[in-house]
């Protein structure tokens, strides 16, 4: 008989290790236990619902739970695990449907419980009309309330922030995005959140930035944001102030967290105890230009871990490389890279660090249509050692951020950069790319 | 005194030379001779005139002589280099436009006399109505055919052939591709040529591929094409059947030509000659992949090695780390991005190699507006080192090549791509990176 691997959380890590795993060694009993009601689902596609520009919810979907089954793979929806034994491999099951509490034991387990928003601490969160977006139910919620909301406050301009921001204003609500910090993307540096700024008012959207949230006020039902800086009426509130990483059932059952807060693990996506393996959200990841765990919550990051960890289980040897910190996010009409560290980041980190800031084209100067792109890059002094990076351009023009995230990968120089054979064409780029125009300057 | 710098052809290696030897050594005398009657353009810009989508030719000036001259840089059109002597260190320069000889020396000398198109060895060649396309001086000649021509043939389906396909198509003339190999681009493998061959097609374009042309019909003026398969009529013939380095003045000088009949250099682009450099089309790089001289005649790698010479010759110590062999072109609504070796490339260098094929999107599934997208990987059996690869994709999308073209650059292998952390978002990519996707089916 084969063994037996329960995967606790179904959405991107969890749904990759199974589906890895039961390819891998068909051998394997591959059961996959589901708080929510839905599993293997594209989370980041939730805003595009929002806006209406994706039709429906079950669009997002990419695997259901007959073609797990078809596969071999038993998936359970709403099914909570409460409890983990890991001397005995016995898990607690709480089945919502049915109301009943179950037991199941397990060789290998996943633990793929993903992260949770971050709710701040101010007066008036429980209210009506006061959202967060992670899951699809949180996605279901917001869709019944956008047809009767006019005035949407948004609480955080990260990338849900941002990418819903976009959403409401295309179902043509008012928009109020508040941040703390001084600027959108506060996590990369002020010249991307200039231009990030700009086109956000250009959308309409308002942006407060330095503002001090202080309550949601309203009678169960939320009516404003009071802040440092006044009130701003809102029939809706999104707070997207952070997440999380769910690591309850884990620290319970006596798994390591890593300095991050997130759940640590060997190359293999392997935690301290035996048989148990961790992927996705609720996981770290190896940082190769911090060279230490980091906690990279995004999509494309949980199913690396995910079929890394599938694999291993099946009796492979697979291992994570790690992440540069690379992400992408469309905001109205431009598309924001960034990898590795920002300039912020690097100092705060002990980095002799130094950036350069340019403005190119995603074509050649005289190809028509041709758009304005900025490049950001981040190095060392001295070593002139890549340290980061970002690319704002109109559309796919800003994956040019990739060439940078393989330099990363290896510790890549200025000089590196400089030797790249970069494709070049009038349509797609000036006959310098925008990145050695950068690093040019930089020398 | 300074020292003074000839610069023989200033169209793209040379424009570079001059402009950044006398940015960093301003006491340098720069002098430009150039036998046609622009300097410094956009000759991948010429297809986009003929379409009539860039509105004239000179949108494709980079700088002009004027603007040479107030950087301190004197520029000579119409003046053709017709003999140097390397002892002396002098030159003999015609003036087309005075119709006079002189005499000139140099401390430093540029060759960047560029390529010129190969005419195909059959008869009717010479007749009006036939035309190439390197120059701008071809461009003003083609513009002017345009609007009396109905029917053209264009020999050859590399990349100028293909551009102007798309040029013509837009001018609204019949166009019939003719090309000798089974496939458009034919130095690549199939698949692309397929994708390409459906999109001519698609767009109206009539593809003749493995058809042998003869001759060349008419009486003074071209009348149609001859071909093993048929006769083509056409009032307007464009010959794009190759090109090859313009190395006639470098030969009678004694600079020494590389194995692929390109002028060797060093990394700083040093002919064999004191003081003398090369630069552009007329000279080799060194291949990373290949690991030996390679003639790649695009205008990215032209204006590296003008920067290189310059740099050098002023004083400064620059290096050009090589190509990779990576280029991007339009055709119609694909762009097609390819480096390093095609599977036949690979093959026929004496590599055991194989190829993927896959087809992907450039955007998560659910994200309307996601369109098709391609990517080819070859690699070495055994030590899964990359070898090349293509993207095909609906615009910018195909940039991902550049990651590619990254791990090339340092013979980067399949576990390379597959630990690269590349950008994510339902936009841009789906949540696998279509070249990771690839790399898994290589595995």
């Amino acid at each position: 008989m084969g063994k037996r691997m329960v995967v606790i959380g179904g959405v991107a890590g969890g749904a990759s290790a199974a589906a890895k795993a039961k390819r891998e060694n068909p051998e394997l009993e591959v059961v996959v236990y589901e708080k929510s009601g839905f599993v293997s689902y594209g989370a980041c596609g939730l805003p595009y619902v929002l806006s209406g520009e994706i039709p429906g919810l079950e669009k997002l979907l990419a695997r259901t739970p007959e073609e797990f089954r078809r596969q071999g793979i038993a998936v359970h929806t709403r099914h909570e695990v409460v409890d983990v034994d890991p001397d005995l491999r016995v898990l607690t099951v709480f089945d919502h449907g049915e109301g009943r509490t179950f037991q199941d034991r397990y060789d290998y387990l996943v633990l793929a419980t993903g992260a949770k928003p971050l709710i701040p601490p101010i007066p008036g969160t429980e209210q009506e009309g006061v959202y967060t977006l992670r899951s699809m139910e949180d996605g279901e919620r917001l869709l019944k309330a956008l047809p009767g909301a006019r005035r949407a406050a948004i609480l955080g301009a990260g990338y849900i922030g941002l990418e819903v921001a976009e959403a409401f204003r295309k179902r043509g609500l008012e928009v109020t995005l508040l941040e703390a910090k001084d600027r959108p993307l506060p996590h990369w540096d002020t010249e991307v959140g200039d231009l990030l700024r700009e086109e956000l008012e250009r959308h309409g959207v308002e942006v407060w930035t330095g503002v001090r949230v202080e309550a949601l006020r309203g009678t169960g039902r939320v009516e404003a944001v009071e802040t440092s800086e006044g009130v701003v009426p809102a029939d809706l509130v999104l707070l997207a102030t952070g997440i999380r990483p769910n690591t309850g059932l884990a620290q319970a059952m006596g798994v390591a967290l890593g300095p991050t807060g997130a759940i640590a693990t060997d190359e293999g996506m392997r935690t301290n105890l035996e048989g148990v393996y961790a992927a996705g959200d609720v996981a770290e990841s190896f940082h190769r230009v911090l060279k230490r765990p980091y906690w990279l919550p995004l999509g494309d990051v949980a199913n690396k871990h995910g079929r890394t960890a599938g694999s291993n289980i099946a009796g492979q040897e697979a291992r994570f490389a790690g992440v540069v910190g690379t992400a992408i996010f469309k905001a109205f009409g431009l598309a924001v890279a960034t990898t590795g560290l920002s300039l912020e980041a690097a100092q705060r980190e002990g980095f002799r660090a130094r950036k350069v800031f340019i403005q190119s084209r995603d074509g050649a100067h005289y190809y028509p249509g041709s758009q304005p792109l900025w490049v950001e890059l981040v190095y060392e002094e001295g070593t002139e050692r890549l340290l980061g990076g970002a690319v704002v351009a109109h559309g796919h023009g800003a994956l040019r951020i990739n060439a940078l995230a393989a330099l990363l990968h290896r510790e890549g120089t200025l000089e590196d950069l400089l030797g790249l054979d970069l494709a070049y064409a009038p349509p797609y780029s000036p006959v310098w790319d925008p990145l050695l125009i950068a690093a040019q300057q930089a020398r």
